[in-house]
């Protein structure tokens, strides 16, 4: 890190800055500007002694140097990861197309859903079954049961199959059924939630909180990756902004500067990140055009009855032809 | 609720539009205006089936009425409601001053911020025990021996203590020890938590969320007023805007629009709000002034060392001139 | 408009309403719901006489019906609207490609700019020349001398060009020289120079403010459009969010949005809505997938030595290069 | 400036970098690190190079040391600036209470109000004459004779006045006629204004953009400074957040910061930042609690019939109740 004197510290004020970075083992190198003194803080994270500055009188600010994550950041791992969820290779060439729903609300919607999705052309099911009361009306989701309706979807149509996990008891049961486990805008800041994804040994998927910036959501991706789990997807789902149209808007920039900043793979949830569905195939479409490595559609046969978000969900024919749009988009650019 | 119909609408879309609304026991109110009909739903939380109509052609929008928050609505109940935390009225004439920490680091730590706070002139202490891996460092809270230490600190002071809930397991525990729970801003839509809340029988702060908008939180208070808890603060703490000088941006115009529509008491926590300890007390004013019951505000011995947002933080002089400011003021106000 | 009653208004209060609606020549149309009263105002444009019923008692809030644009509303001209530039039509089945600079710096680098415009493949030239002091620097355009260059840059390419207008006295001579007038992001609500655009004949391209919702960009189109201009763009370059790795937020959702409420052209300005040349490519493709009729993208043969937003803009081979790819993935897509 | 190599940057680029800041007569000083190089740049200013640096190899971020204003910065002149308006002292002891209306609409309106804010206690009265077309409905100003009405206002209260100016041209009639000039939230950088407003001889209000930082309010303020006005107010006038109860979001927070960051008097305009009358008071109070040196509050006889902003402007006894508990307030604080 890098302390900024104030345009009139004294020597005994510098000096005694310079004694408390010793003081810890780390070097320090002054640099004398022409209208102040810059302290550079050179040793192994000096950042995490930041605090212990606060009231040292002289001091105008300090800066860090580095980013917050070094796992996650392409400086130090240049190459794209890439790895498997069940047998779809996950930050390759091809864009991964994901349908399902937030909350699998029983046996009949889930599996008519998952039919219709691998029809259409989707590589990958998901499905939430740990839903915690994610309305004032108390829906919650299957549990267990839904987990067993994970199985059979993924038996039934070859696909493999996510889940959300919403504590860190879940990550086990959920980690036994499904072949990704999805970590929801809400709990990005989770750290238990993420200790616990970051030792299972499932591929994670982490979504964006819409008032966290792509520094916190590479954060957060570090703190898994630091626990062990090498396989994790970051995924945009929209921010909130001033615009009322739109439920959330979808920060499109984030796909370039998160493909900038990091070798994971990168996804968006155009359901959520608009937050309507007229609005769903052209962010979905834009999000594949600007290099995103997947998408993560909302789908459901009959949304005007859906429990939760019916107005983000796709028609199952309305989802095959986006589909067939991202393949000939991708087509023309010379994509998978 | 009202249904916008699109200008060229057709009289059969209109009708269609007509019957599914009686389909549901309400009555449709026409309002045949200049350029487009205008229908008006009429019964008992029309609103609840809003989605429904969601691919009915011919609809241009649909708005809803009444705000969706009723047991927290002013309007509802014009009286201010004060109920008492301890022997301190929250909601009365005077501004309560509680002061505390996020974390409860230790006996020492604890028992000393508390002392201060009392002889500054604090009214109640808040300390979390039940702190959740809140930073990537692994901290976490000290779980019952918190609630003991919490427990000491009301013996030793006389004053009413508050602890952060996480769990819907922790309200009991919780509630046997402490005065008042607390939620806070990332848990403001957690409605398992609200639900567990809103069956206790103790006083509830709320915070909000730095991505919600006023009207979420009052409909989070509403959630736990409708569980039977009709002991509720709503709680500003600063929410997420381009402005990077602070960590977040005090909305202050939050107070005297929560004054308007609530009837519930109004805190503001200047240390969340502001991240910086040299800007907590002109904010901590500045609420006071505007009308708020109460403030949160950061203390601790040596905020230097403090495990968790020290820079937040005020040492305990700097607290007790606060204290007297805030009486003064309101003195001159000719408040409490 | 709709009037929405308190619950608790007396009928001596609606009485005085219904009156001071008739007495506009409005019909008042009462809606008697289960816990308050609606007044529908029906008339022509009553929105106008909004605050005249500011201190009415008993009112809880007043509620538009309409969106507050016509002009520029697809509900009203359900067709797009094409109109040529040059003899380039804009708004109809190809992506439009403009490329050029806010401020043209001399006669070498814009004619250098406009030939590798030209040769890469755009069909849209731009450049700044009533540049106002756009930064502390007291940079400012060339003026005349500016539009005498424009005009050049045309006869060398072919290509018809646009130019900004920052004052109403600008619009006659730019209109003289220019094929299309452009208003910029700081001057979305500048209504004298609306004004001044709608009056003239050249077709006009209107960027969204950053701090300008997509209800007032339309509303600014609407203005031009009500002074008898037809031909008018409105253009997303970006938004102000909390991110800071990109200087503004594109909010892509704006482009399917504004194709669904209006029928005029919809471009996107990735240079100023990224703020960074690297993240341009990507998400111009991204604004192509999502819908948008045109880009304008910033260009310039040496970015370093650029007097303005270096740092946007792109060198021409990259140019190339990514106007091969926005018409390799249009044929993907079936357009143009 | 400081530049952050990347981690695997090699030693020929780091030489290139090196060369290339001598080639501006500045100094490099490298600082090499556990994991990268760091170059400082000592110099006059060299960040005004940094785009030249923008595509060389090897570099991974530039960071400037200083923030980008000298005279405005309280680390420069650490002491308050305080000027005579007229008779009354800005930046001193008192909060200075101005009344007044962004649109003179004519003699007795302007009269009328002028007169109930000097019985109110008012020190300081605004008027706008140069408004443009501010509003749709082609509102404009009275232009000279408004500035004729101001005078006469003064004449008839004692009380110096303010108006606002858009365009270099007004600054030297505004001047002759007003105490002080006013340059709004949308001109905030419009440098070509500015620049005018430092060559006169008023102290000049200049109001922060609802997108503007806080720094680029301060450097609004350093420009003006630069060209020789040494009287200048910065006014926190409320930024767009996604909260909607309220037109703008105050940023009370902005308070303390300029306070710290700048010895310029800081007011704040509770009319404009929140956008509606019933949240004035509670604001204005806010802000003279948070240590504002002035408050900007709209005033009208009539405001049910005002041109301009009705909604947001208090009746003259509701503006004498705020200035009475101002000074109640002030008194307890022990301030004036």
């Amino acid at each position: 890190m890098m302390i900024i004197m104030n345009v009139d510290a004294t020597p005994e004020q510098v000096e005694a800055v310079v004694e408390k970075i010793g003081s810890y083992g780390f070097k320090a190198h002054l640099s004398q500007g022409e209208e102040r003194t810059v302290i550079g803080v050179v040793g192994n994270e000096p950042i995490t002694t930041r605090d212990q500055f606060l009231f040292m009188p002289g001091i105008a600010r300090i800066i860090p140097i580095s980013r917050p994550y070094k796992l996650a950041s392409r400086e130090f791992i240049p190459q794209n990861t890439v790895f498997p969820a069940g047998n779809v290779p996950i930050g390759g060439e091809q864009v991964v197309i994901a349908a399902g729903c937030s909350l699998i609300e029983g046996r009949t919607q889930w599996l008519e859903t998952a039919q219709a999705a691998k029809e259409a052309g989707a590589q990958l099911l998901y499905g939430g079954t740990f839903v915690p009361y994610s309305s004032p009306y108390s829906l919650h989701g299957l549990g267990e049961t839904g987990l067993e309706l994970l199985a059979e979807a993924r038996q039934a149509t070859g696909l493999p199959v996510m889940t959300e996990v919403v504590t860190p008891e879940q990550v086990a049961p959920a980690a036994r059924y499904a072949d990704l486990l999805q970590i929801n805008a809400n709990n990005m800041q989770n750290y238990a939630l993420l200790h616990a994804a970051g030792e299972c040994s499932r591929p994670v998927l982490i979504k964006r909180s819409n008032s966290g910036s792509i520094e916190e959501l590479l954060m957060a991706a570090e703190y898994v990756l630091s626990h062990g789990n090498r396989s994790v997807i970051v995924c945009e789902c929209g921010i909130r902004s001033f615009e009322t149209h739109t439920h959330n808007t979808t920060d499109i920039n984030a796909i370039p500067v998160l493909k900038a900043l990091t070798h994971l793979p990168v996804f968006l949830a155009p359901s959520e990140s608009t937050g309507h569905w007229e609005y769903v195939a052209p962010v979905a479409l834009a999000a594949a055009a600007a290099g995103a490595d997947g998408l993560l559609v909302a789908v459901h046969p009959n949304p005007e009855d859906a429990l939760l978000d019916g107005n983000t969900m796709l028609k199952p024919e309305r989802f095959a032809a986006l589909v067939a749009q991202v393949r000939a988009m991708a087509g023309g650019l010379g994509r998978g």
